[in-house]
């Protein structure tokens, strides 16, 4: 597993920039890997991918470089002024590799954001531009293999995905010029064409529709999603379950968010907002049926830049109809908190490519707010799914077996 | 598995007589099984003695009554004035079940507040009454089995505890007339010598000794504790693992316990304070190895009564050495949180019991502090020892396998 | 200052019937004061009304009773069973003088909720009626003075309110049948028709139309509101100046509430809940004119009943640019933060009537969220101006002096 | 108002440390005001020494140096490392300024961690030496005026300090070499007799004596303090007098403070911690005289460094004895907090002095947690007392009026 291709759709972006400063900073020795899964037990007994032979690229639609958007979260306190320094000739360079994307059916908030955009007269075209793109990369690097993972903001949901939901109809689609088909779905599909596992870290639609889940399938190609879960959703997957256990009823969860970055911004539009709320949402229905009200408020407030806080309101009942009651407040840097798991992702699903386990990776749930192919939200059930992988695993690499 | 006596030391605690309150109101069908983890699965899958059938007796060194204790109980919201006129006759017959306790080494705060103790010339006398109190109650009741319950207030722990390490040791300090063995391991020695289960639900010493697990190992008795997961705690052994798992360097972890009851009076006293204080620190130790700052304080505020909020501040690093930060409040009444458990406790108890599991009940983990014989406090991995536990014996009731 | 009478509109809603039953638990000696401005000083330095000589009337559009509110709010908690039960039969005879209200441009929110409504050919008509229930309150309890108190659900705000400036202008309306006056505004017109001090509780429009202020201050009739302050903006009002005091910049303050009540129930609605986020929302502004970001959130989360908590969020600068937070949670029964105001206006606007200061009432200013004639939001400042007006009435019931 | 003196004691601390960088850098215009009181009105409106135009110097018993301390906080985020090296120049030129000071009965906290102290043979030579430091400061400046500021880490209280009730009795005590007399009285008595205004930022005696009020009083100086009001204390005296105003009954007001610095560290030393716990609890007593229960907890936590977090639990009834409640978190850079404060108090005793308004000094209450001379807690009624000051003075520096 020598050099890994790493791209990044939304590579200017707030995510995307801390995981390449953050494994440029772990590469220089002046960051550790504090918030990688893949940096403890037990991910360490697994033979991955150093993050020092990743290789960065991707696409955006804005007009700015790495050095601006780390110089900008910078300001807000992470990264440092002084990482930041340290790496930023390695941002430069990686600048060369980042491509124009295209923004179909991103909605207006995305394409308020873009400065330039990738206008093919046919669908077809945008899928070809795609394709030239993601090749010149792996050829110009002389990669052994790149994961394509998308880190763009939200985009609205699809109507009507079913239209979508065999490999035969979505390639029609494309062939009949559809212009309903999602710029997420558009990277994904040609990221599985080119042979590209492909990792979905938004809650836009990516790979989830059916004719991409075929095609990954087929491929036998790592098909990993969707919606990180980095706050909120994480505490409400590690809490409700402890709330079922012990058979204390809950009534309410009211779940507020507030966050000031470009994130936010997106999420201020209604449409966008939609797809993050829907996966947000349904991970305590899961848990919890018989919950009475559930309610996820996502509110942009400036001032408050990269850094979120949101603030649960949990009440329950206990025995006797004892009226109870549990509140939290979890504020981290939106960045720092997800752009590790960018990086967990890429060496897990390149585990997981090297190994030809190819479709949905089950394994990986507990990054995800809506795991594809697995129906418990429980993250200490999805852990165990990770544990279960590596003790499968562990040791491959030192013993001689002959990988792809 | 029909009659089960419930022998609670400490009778007319908030506990105690919460736990009574409820078992009787669900017998008269005025209150549902909200907050007992057997009323739901996995434990719904296990032949388990129905709370209807349960007779309740036990030790107390307050001259009261469980109604007494319900009123003032019900003047703070829980139980509710109907719920504690419902079951009012069936406190009182209960109450002629009630016997004088000792409070040996129970230190000045629960002497302050006693009536009357059992206080014979020596140690072993006070052991001889307390197997007369219980051998009365099951011939007087014609009980299947009594499972004896410590629900009284925490004792100062015992300096030295080792010097009671074999149940030689054990029973030569009982004979020689040993002022330091604390009334909790008195009660628990004189539970097993009569072929009892013991389960403590406090932080007290009871057969956490070496001497009593021995004794309990011998007589092949359940032997559970220590110090029961209401509140703080609970939330501790679930949010750890989850930092744990994220690689997110928790740095510290403070926690404030406020509460106005009796329990909380008794704590105010440093010496009993220590006991619950250890119970709930190590934890965190357990979990997050490197935390640099760990405290837990317990502070009485009489106005809260029965409710208790604990609020913790959890500071912890991520990516890119991101400082970040979980706060939460719970809020519950005391003693509807921990009144389910003694019923549930009692119930699994029975049942291991019943299928000759005698010794540690590593199944039984979930529920406790400072689980004997398990080092594990996720309480993830906790409550799935308890569902391997019922996979292990579901089904068994109803086929025909012959029991003790 | 006999027999005051207390006609509330909304009478069988939660505030309203709150306000009668705890009156009415003070006569009986089963509750006491606590809550009410006027029962400590400077106030009882006043000669005030006495709680004991108040006759209660009022108008509603559901067809429900006292007594059935007060049995659901009961159920919450507030009041206890003991007082319902205690003023069951005051409650009883109290229903009485309830009639059928108009609940014309109060939305489908309010129309939904109602049972019947007074319904006349035109607007004039719904005036004269609703004069004519004043008029047989008064003449058939034979009161001194009548105070017409809006404790009705919050309607849409007007449009276009400067088309009613003028008493001339809303009178011309009136004969002319314009449909778009509001309901509230019907009930403050008849009032200070009939020479009724007016208070408004609540966000709509009542008596603060320009036509209406004109009346008033032509008639010397106190007209008082709008919206009580009970909560999250109580809070801003007294946190927001000590920021100011000390010149720390507050740059984001996010106020979420939650409650599960029929106020909630109409907030809901996006046209009422304007009303009540604009007098919210100015509070800060006037206090922290640099605010940058400042938002409130209303959700009804029917699990919390008459419960209702807020969370604010506020982030301010300080020295060297350091970013500092204040987050407070703000809990209680919505119905008893109100209630006692109600009595408390009730009381302090019958004694400036009884000393012929009509008009706007500064002195009332701590009160209302949007305090009709005082821009200033400090609370401080604003109980300041209650403290003076006290000063200069205090001792007038005693020293012989005439009064009107 | 040319030259102005500013002699810190405690001059390499963390407040001390952050006021001198913060002056330097506005100095520089390399930050700005925000935090500091005199830069906003009402005090705009006085004529107040320029903060350009202060010279600091000051005592110390760590062998450290103010860089050294700017550089530590900085780690922590604030000031920022460019801050800090725009002004390191300036900051070791105060070095120079900087004298051995005494720690005489200020505990073994403080012992502990100093390097070098001022030990002379008896008390009276101590005094005569700290003499000696302000002179040669004043001389070697060409100082116009000197204000003598404690920022010293708190020492223990003084047992019976009525002893020292009139001057006459303190002065003696130095004769009589009096080993009871604490550091910061030492100080006080130096600067008073050399006629220079002093303020105890600290909980500790300082000039609260009887014998140096007397002292102050005689030589027409002001004396000030003591104990900043800059987190908990601060919200309590804004907070409370709402509660009173509204007539909630306060029930339970627990406070939590957690905080990293070397200032916690000594505050761990019970003996040092009393004097603080005192000041801070005295204001929820003085405002609500009937709460129950009233405590405060401080908490040493090293990992958050400079940052400190308070808690705070409030239960209060209301109507019909309603159960409610407040909760707040309060958090902050401690010595961003404090510092801005020092030099506002700088520069209004330095007013006071030139207006010759000697004594102690009711408009500064509002900085303090335990005002001399102002029983008054609430906070806006002592912001009233500064705004009464303001309106006397406003203007004086224009009109040609001859000052001292
Ligand atoms: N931060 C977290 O904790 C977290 C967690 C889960 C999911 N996410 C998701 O990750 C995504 C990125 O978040 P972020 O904070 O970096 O947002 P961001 O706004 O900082 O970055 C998004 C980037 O995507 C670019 N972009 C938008 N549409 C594009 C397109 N069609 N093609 C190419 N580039 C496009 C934008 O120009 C921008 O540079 C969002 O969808 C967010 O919801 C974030
Ligand atoms: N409520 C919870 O959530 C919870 C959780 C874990 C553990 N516990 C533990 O449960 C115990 C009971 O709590 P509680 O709230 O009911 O306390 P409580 O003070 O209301 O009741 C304790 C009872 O024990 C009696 N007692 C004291 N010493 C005795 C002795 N030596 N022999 C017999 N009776 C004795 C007292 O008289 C009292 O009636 C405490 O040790 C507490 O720490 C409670
Ligand atoms: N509770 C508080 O703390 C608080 C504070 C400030 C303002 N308010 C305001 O007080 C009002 C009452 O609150 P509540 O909690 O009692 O609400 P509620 O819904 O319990 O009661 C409102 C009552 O008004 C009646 N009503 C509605 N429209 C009417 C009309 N046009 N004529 C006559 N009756 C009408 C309803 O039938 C209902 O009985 C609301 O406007 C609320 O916003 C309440
Ligand atoms: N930060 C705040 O918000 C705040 C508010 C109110 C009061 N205070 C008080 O201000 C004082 C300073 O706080 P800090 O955070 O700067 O503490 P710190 O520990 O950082 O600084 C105290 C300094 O005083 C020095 N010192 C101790 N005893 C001395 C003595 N006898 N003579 C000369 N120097 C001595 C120490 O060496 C140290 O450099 C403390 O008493 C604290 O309680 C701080
Ligand atoms: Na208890
Ligand atoms: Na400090």
């Amino acid at each position: 597993m020598e050099r890994t291709g790493v791209w990044l759709v939304g590579a200017y972006g707030n995510v995307a920039t801390t995981a390449i400063v953050g494994a440029r900073a772990i590469a220089h020795d002046v960051a550790n890997t504090t918030g990688m899964v893949t940096a403890r037990p037990p991910c360490t007994r697994l033979d991955l991918p150093d993050l020092r032979d990743m290789v960065f690229g991707g696409h955006d639609v804005r007009d700015t470089s790495l050095l601006e958007t780390a110089r900008r979260l910078s300001a807000g306190g992470v990264p440092t002024a002084d990482v930041v320094e340290t790496v930023a000739d390695d941002l430069a360079e990686i600048d060369e590799n980042v491509r124009v994307g295209t923004a179909v059916n991103c909605g207006r908030a995305v394409t308020d954001l873009a400065d330039e955009t990738l206008d093919a007269p046919d669908v077809g075209d945008v899928v070809g531009q795609i394709r030239d793109d993601y090749r010149s990369f792996a050829d110009e690097h002389d990669l052994d293999r790149v994961v394509v993972v998308n880190v763009a903001s939200t985009e609205p949901g699809v109507a009507d995905p079913d239209r979508y939901d065999t490999l035969d109809a979505f390639e029609r689609a494309v062939e009949a010029n559809d212009r309903d088909l999602p710029a997420s779905s558009l990277y994904a599909y040609a990221a599985l064409v080119e042979g590209h596992p492909y990792v979905n870290f938004t809650p836009s639609t990516g790979a989830a529709l059916g004719g991409l889940r075929e095609l990954a399938e087929r491929e036998n190609l790592p098909n990993v999603g969707r919606d990180a879960k980095t706050g909120e959703t994480l505490l409400k997957s590690t809490l409700a379950p402890m709330f079922a256990a012990r058979n204390l009823r809950v009534r309410s969860w009211e779940g507020h968010n507030i966050l000031g970055n470009d994130d936010g911004l997106v999420l201020e539009n209604d449409a966008n907002k939609a797809g993050k709320l829907a996966s947000k949402g349904d991970v305590l229905e899961g848990i919890l049926p018989d919950i009475e009200h559930n309610r996820v408020r996502i509110d942009y407030a400036p001032p408050l830049g990269d850094w979120k806080t949101a603030w649960d309101d949990i009440r329950f009942d206990g025995f006797l109809d004892t009226r109870m009651k549990l509140q939290f407040t979890w504020e981290g840097s939106d960045s720092a908190l997800a752009a590790p798991l960018v990086l967990d992702l890429v060496r897990l699903v390149a585990h997981a490519d090297e190994y030809d386990e190819g479709g949905l990776q089950p394994q990986l749930a507990s990054f995800f707010k809506a795991p594809l192919g697995v129906d418990d939200h429980d993250f200490a059930h999805q852990f165990d799914l990770l544990e279960r992988y590596v003790d499968r695993h562990a040791g491959e690499g030192d013993d001689g077996r002959v990988r792809r």
